[in-house]
Order: C-alpha cells, then sequence, then structure tokens
C-alpha cells in the first residue's frame, strides 16, 4: 500500500523523492516538531476498562471462536500503524476514575477521582477539547454504548464537582451546542419537582431528539442538531452488553455510523465514542460481557476505518482507554500455562441479564427457606455453559457457599472484608459463576475496582506519529489539539 | 534536540531539507520499507517476565520511595521515543516459556514452550540473530542475571528440545564464537561422570574464564573472548536478587558496562542483555523483589544510553520483555481504588533470602512439634516490615494457616488445587507473607506462572521506528535483522 501518496494528495517529482529518501529520519523528527499537514476529520474513541488484558483477551476470543490455532485474530485498531503507551493516574491515586480519567484526556488536566473538568478545589471550570474543536469550527459528536450523562462521555461537555450530578450534566448535555449525540439515555438523576425534563430543554436548544429505532434510521445529514438516545436500556440507562443485544437493537456500531453520515461535512468533525460497558462487566469480573463489549466497541471503530479508508489524507483515528478495570490477566494460577476461551464462548447472557432474567424473579417466588441450588441449575447451565455436576469439589462449594449468601440459607461467618473480596458488591452467586466460568478459560481478576497499568493508545492517519511512545492522559489533550491544529491554553510540553 | 543530524551525520543542503520538509510522513513511509542507515551497535534487552504491570510498578515505586506525589519516575527505557507491543503466544499455548519466547525473538520461528531454537517436532534446528550477527561482522556478547544456561541466555547460541539440557546447553556455550558472557553461573546440570568441566572446554575455546570482582575488573579491551561469571551466586546459579546483593558484589549494570567496554570495536557489536530475576520474583510473587530487579535491569539499560548518548548516529537501544509473569494487577479488590506502594519499601530481603536465612536454618532446628509462629515474629518484621499485632483478623487466619503448612501444626483438610492456588509450589508461610505484604500495597498477582497479556517494547536510536505498532515476537527478529541488514533465510513479512 502506498500509504504515503493517499495520505497528502501529492505526487512528488522524482528529484524530491530522491532528496527525501538521503535523509527519511530527519524529515520524521522535523515532522513531530511541527505536523504539515492536520487531520479534518477526527476519531477518539475510548474504551472504559480498556486496557492490554481487555484487547488481547478479545483478540484470542475472535480467534478462538472460529479455529482452535494458537494465533489471536486481531482487532481492527491494533493493525494500526503507531501505538503508545498512556499512564492514567489522577491528582488523588494512581488508580484513576473515569471521571478524572477523561478529564486528563479532554483538557490536559489532572483532577481528582470523580470531579469533571474542573481543578482539584472544584473551583476553576476548564474547557474541554470537543469545545475547543467546535470553536474550531469542526462539528462535534459523542457516542456511547452507557448513559450519555455518565462520567466518560459527560467530560466531553460538562463541568461539575461530582460525577454524581447528573441532572445537572444531562443540563449541560442539553444546553451544549455539539452536533451529535448518541447511544445510551440521560438518566435525570437528582431531577427535582419543577426541574425541566431535559428533553424539552434539548428541543429548545435545537436538537432533533430521536428515541425509536425507526426515527433513528430515518435520520438524514441537514437533520441539524441530533440527540438519539435507545429505546431499549439495561442496566443504567445504558445500551444492552453486546451479548444480550436484541438483533434488532441499534448498536454502538449503528451510532457511530450515523454520527459520520451526520457529521461529515466540509470543515470536518470531532467525533468521540465510548465503549463504555467493557468498564461495567470488569467490575463484575464478566470476562465474557467484557470481551464481547470488546468486539462491539471494535465493530463502532470499524465504522471509522471504513470513512478513513475513502478519505486518507484527511482522517485521525485514535483509541485508547481510560484505565484498567477488574485487573483482568489472561492466565490463573489453577490454569497453568494454558487457556480455554472456547469456555468463554459457552457463556451466553451477561451477568446482568441472569440476574434480571434469572436470579432477581427467583427471590421473588422463593423465600430463603425453599430457595434450593437444584432449581437453579439448569439456567446455570444456559446461561453460563457451567454444569454443576461436572465442577470439581473446591468449585461445588464456593458455588454452594455463594448461593447461600445470594437466595438464602445457613452462612459462615466471614470478616467484612472477605465477603467483599469474594465477590465485591455483586450478587454473590452470580460473580462465583463467572469467576468459576472465567478460572476455567484460564482468565484471572484481582479487583472490583479500576487498577493502575498503564493502557495502550493506537493511531493512525494524518497526525500519527503524535501517539508513538510512553505518555501521559494529559498528553493525549495536547497531542490531539496538536494534530487538530487548535488553539488551546494549556502548555504544549511534550517530550 | 537536533535527533536527525546526530543519527545520520549528514549535513543537509538547504535545498534538500525544503524538500524533506514538503512531505515528511512520506518520507517515513519510504523509511519504514527500506532503512537508508543501519546501527552498528546494537543492544536488545529482555526483561524476564516484564510487561508492563512490572514496569509501571517500578516507575510508582521509585516516585514513592522519594516523595508522596501521584506521579511515576520514567525510568531510562520508557523515556524512549519509539514504543511498541508484543504478542508473546508459542506455537503450544497463549501463555509462553521463556525457551519459545527467546527462540521467537531469536529465530523468527514459534516453537514449543521448553524448546530452544528447534522447530516443534523438535528437528530443525535454528540460527539465531545473535549468531547471524557475529557472521555478520559484529562481535556479539550477551549478559543475565541468572544462569547463563538459563533459557533465555541460552536461546542466543544453544539449540536443545528441552531447556532442561543444561550440561548441553553448557557445551554450546563453551563453544560457541561469542566474544563475552556475563552474568550468572552455568549449573552443568546433567553432567555425567567423565564429561569435561566446560569451564575447561571455554577456556579450550579461547574464554579467558573469570570468577572473582579482581579479575572482572582487570579485564581490558584486547583480552579476547571472556566468559565472566560471578564469584557469589544465589538461588539456582544466579545473581542475587537486587535486594539482596551485597554492595560490592557485582551487579547487572556492572556486567553490561564491561561488555560495552570489550565489545566495543569498528565492526560494532550486538549485545543480549536479560533481566532475569524480575521472571523469578514474579513466580513467587514478591512484588518488592520484582519491582528491586526492574529498577537494576534498568541501571543496566542506563550503561546503553550512556554509550548511545555517545554514539548517537550508529546505536540502536531495544527493550523489552518474554513475557508478564504472575498475573501482575496494580490494584487489589481490599485496596480499591488506593495503592501504598511505600510498604513495598519496608521489605528488606527477597522471599528466598527469608527462605534461606531464616526458614530453612529454623525448619533445621525444630521440630514440627515444638515449632511456634512467635518465634518467627521479630524476623518476619525485619523482612517483611509486617508487624503481626497489626494484621487484621483475616491476614492473621491466613498467616497462621501456612506456617502451620510450612512448619509444622496441624492443617486444613484443603483440596490440593486450593493448596496449589494459596501457594503455588513455594514455602506456604513466605508466600503468605509477600500476598499480604503486597496486597497492603494495592498489588494483585493471579497465578505463580506467566501469563498471556502482550509486553511492551522500547526502542531508541537508529532504525527505532520499525519497532513502533501492535506486533509479533517473531517480528523482534525481523525487525532487528532489518535493522542490523543482516542476511537472514527467514521472510521479513511484516504489517
Amino acid at each position: 500500500m502506498n500509504r504515503n501518496r493517499t495520505h497528502f494528495g501529492i505526487t512528488l517529482s522524482a528529484a524530491a523523492l530522491i532528496l527525501t529518501f538521503t535523509n527519511p529520519l530527519m524529515a520524521k523528527g522535523v515532522a513531530e516538531q511541527g505536523l504539515e499537514s492536520h487531520p479534518k476529520f477526527v476519531f477518539f474513541f475510548v474504551g472504559d476498562g480498556m486496557a492490554m488484558p481487555q484487547v488481547n483477551a478479545a483478540e484470542i476470543f475472535k480467534n478462538a471462536s472460529v479455529n482452535s490455532d494458537i494465533k489471536v485474530s486481531r482487532l481492527s485498531f491494533t493493525q494500526f500503524p503507531t501505538s503508545g503507551l498512556t499512564t492514567t493516574y489522577d491528582a488523588g491515586s494512581f488508580i484513576t476514575d473515569s471521571a478524572s480519567a477523561m478529564t486528563a484526556m479532554m483538557t490536559g488536566h489532572k483532577t481528582l477521582s470523580g470531579v469533571i473538568n474542573m481543578d482539584t478545589k472544584k473551583i476553576e471550570k476548564y474547557k474541554t477539547l470537543a469545545e475547543f474543536a467546535k470553536e474550531g469550527g469542526y462539528k462535534v459528536g459523542v457516542v456511547s454504548s452507557v448513559s450519555l450523562d455518565h462520567a466518560t462521555p459527560a467530560a466531553t461537555y460538562a463541568k461539575v464537582a461530582s460525577r454524581g450530578e447528573m441532572y445537572s450534566i444531562d443540563v449541560q448535555l442539553a444546553q451544549s451546542s455539539f452536533d451529535y449525540f448518541g447511544g445510551g439515555g440521560l438518566t435525570q438523576k437528582g431531577k427535582k419537582d419543577g426541574d425541566a425534563d431535559v428533553f424539552d430543554l434539548a428541543r429548545k436548544n435545537g436538537f432533533t431528539v430521536v428515541n425509536s429505532k425507526a426515527a433513528f434510521d430515518a435520520l438524514r445529514p441537514g437533520v441539524g442538531k441530533v440527540l438519539a438516545h435507545n429505546s431499549v436500556l439495561q442496566d443504567e440507562s445504558a445500551l444492552s452488553y453486546e451479548m444480550d443485544r436484541a438483533k434488532d437493537d441499534l448498536s454502538l456500531a449503528d451510532y457511530t455510523r450515523k454520527g459520520i453520515e451526520l457529521l461529515d461535512n466540509p470543515k470536518g468533525f470531532f467525533m468521540v465514542v465510548e465503549g463504555g460497558k467493557i468498564d461495567w462487566a470488569c467490575h463484575a469480573n464478566d470476562a465474557s460481557a467484557a470481551i464481547k463489549d470488546t468486539l462491539a466497541f471494535d465493530d463502532a471503530i470499524v465504522q471509522a476505518v471504513k470513512f478513513a479508508d475513502a478519505h486518507p489524507s484527511e482522517t485521525l483515528i485514535v483509541v485508547t482507554g481510560d484505565h484498567e478495570t477488574g485487573g483482568m490477566t489472561i492466565g490463573f494460577s489453577g490454569t497453568k500455562y494454558s487457556t480455554f476461551f472456547e469456555k468463554i464462548a459457552l457463556q451466553k447472557g451477561s451477568y446482568i441479564a441472569f440476574n434480571d432474567e434469572v436470579l432477581t424473579p427467583y427471590k421473588k417466588n422463593h423465600s430463603k427457606e425453599n430457595a434450593k441450588l437444584e432449581d437453579m441449575l439448569a439456567d446455570v447451565q444456559k446461561y453460563f455453559g457451567i454444569k454443576y455436576t461436572e465442577l470439581n469439589d473446591s468449585d461445588k462449594e464456593l458455588l454452594d457457599r455463594a448461593f447461600r449468601r445470594s437466595l438464602g440459607g445457613e452462612v459462615e461467618r466471614v470478616a467484612q472484608e472477605n465477603i467483599y473480596n469474594l465477590y465485591g458488591t455483586y450478587e454473590p452467586f452470580t460473580v462465583a459463576l463467572t469467576h468459576i466460568l472465567n478460572q476455567q478459560a484460564g482468565i484471572g481478576w484481582t479487583s472490583y475496582s479500576h487498577t493502575g497499568v498503564p493502557v495502550a493508545t493506537f493511531a493512525r492517519g494524518v497526525g500519527r506519529d503524535l501517539f508513538s511512545g510512553y505518555y501521559d492522559n494529559t498528553d493525549i489533550f495536547r497531542k490531539l489539539s496538536k494534530a487538530m491544529a487548535l488553539t488551546v491554553p494549556v502548555t504544549v510540553t511534550m517530550k
């Protein structure tokens, strides 16, 4: 592939070509100091909770689902020519949360966990990269598989002292100048009597608000500002986990593709897309849900890749994660040097689908006295592919204990910290099931929170060279604003 | 810094400079297809068991040891301008061992775990990158902190069906044409009656064999081939863990510096340096030992960086890991979003030092009947900084159980797989201590084996651009041989 020519749309003379050859790396060094060309179309993809373990697990699973060879099937973005490594610590901890992580990437500032686009004292408000992009003439779109007022998408447009102030975030979304919002819902948590419905506020601010697949499909360029929130929601106003998604329900890729269609214009666009439920699945230590949502995130990136293939000299795609979640590892003490990812394919519903469809209804219909593990085993096999009779004794014991803790029966007196280490704040029975399945597959977890390991960043297109090396998440702001030639107040001090 | 000029030693005319500017990224694209310049001095550093968790933990610890800010102190190699990500699976598993991993990097071929430089059927022998380099006129050096016949250093020169054939490996080292070996010992495991001593064989093949600090210090350029093995050995003929090393004992950095001094010549050199005990510490889930050996590995890299600073237009340094070990994560369920790396500094000896200096002598002097945990607590505090009285109840219980399993007393009837998951094949009491300390620090582990997560690769100097992106460990062979302009039989099929 002659990437060069297509990137720049220039036909060089032979003389220039030869002279260029004499010192190719010198040219690159200069290129890093001041970009000669800037992308018109910029995609910024954030896999929430997605670090190398999540990416590589998805690659192993993708391959395992079609053959038994030992190899990985690369995702779209792991084939990008440039990769970097990105530290994620925030102002208060080596383990960031999504609010401070996205604040870092959107503003270049470290802040405290939970804070969105404000300083550590929660006084100063920071303008975001998406806002600078909008001022710079780009159209701006924000897509997420979780609710659009969740920390990561919120940090493209909102400034709040606490990510929990969701109604305030919703109002800021409704009042924003951005062009496209798509994906999950708006929780309107904290809305008080007399407060306006934020969808009404959005309409007043010129948004076409869409909440059905038919209306979504009918959206065409020229419609103006769009707020498209999904009609089918799971968990906290999020899209369904990919593994639970009905075939005719809209996917993250659908919202991304539509965004491209609506935002495409001669002055360019800046689009932020979050794969938000990778994180949620990893909090619950549900590898199957995490892997399949990582693949769904990749499907969304494929939409951008298609666009980039058609506009190679004008497009930049950057893919990163905001942090790792769960302390996921591709390896577990019990399986030593082996993995069995085909086990992951046996799981047919996410932990939340199992809770919603099996556990919660069962709890409603059964007192603690008449709850029986046997009643659950057919669904255990259906959702997780686990045959109780084939478990070893210690896994049976693990599951029995967890059943009693979730559904009733005598429980051991165990220190509170041990209960947390075993189950987090999740349904013990369900976590025990994902743990057993994951461990059989050779996947380990160490936490129900985030972890501090750096994430991987991938880039292709115009300006990609900026994203090589090892840098901080605040540098993402600097690199993106530099690539886009935005005038930003933060001093650009990149190594 | 004008890296360009120094890299190439060319003064460009203004005209050429301007033409180069017109399309800088094009030049880079061309550069990737065929290097215009090749390094004369090539360093290949392999951190055994070192992936991003190990690197980042060392950076956090390095900062934590001097101040309490939330920031990382970068290591020498994480400041390199180019980074890549490298998959490590071998022909038989997504989780490689060091033999197949180093075979991949040294020959471009995937093979089975345990096999060194032979095909999966253990028939065909592969020539290694170090051997191609030697044929190509480079002097060749191999340094390791573990025994020089251990899998990773062995894979620079030996071909064996099993890494366990150590005497055969030793003989191949003695017969090799390489110029410098430095670091740990030679185990001569499997040596039979009548077999020659390999140090004698080495001398016959022209090696000056050195086994004292005084003789090592006296080595000067012109001495010819050198085999320098350390006089102080720990564990399996390895250098001591950095945290156990006596001040006047030679370090990995010393062996690296001496290698540079002895190998430096107008035709250039290729030097492989392994930080081998990062892996061993991680197998034992001893974060403190792993972190301090990662810092010692970095000290060795600093020697190469100093050399590169003096020879910027002629040097390439590549740093990678062969795989991750232990499923280390910077995050643990019990500590949630916090870490306490200052705890790591409280540990004063490695797990093996504690075993050798405390546990084993105690076992010799105490029967199972009269072993008492109280006897051990002063040393527990001295080696690990753990005050038993300050532990919570569940950690006390954990330690009590482990003590009984290591030293005597009634043990619970627990399934064999659970015992393995708790302690691996290590001393239960010692592993319990590192687990408690690590978890207090916010470091989790999932395995006593390797894991499959990709490793990070860093590069600086001539040809560094080859090492950006996401690629396989077999590509390391292709990239290095391309950078060095070596004629190798493996088809170069890089993306």
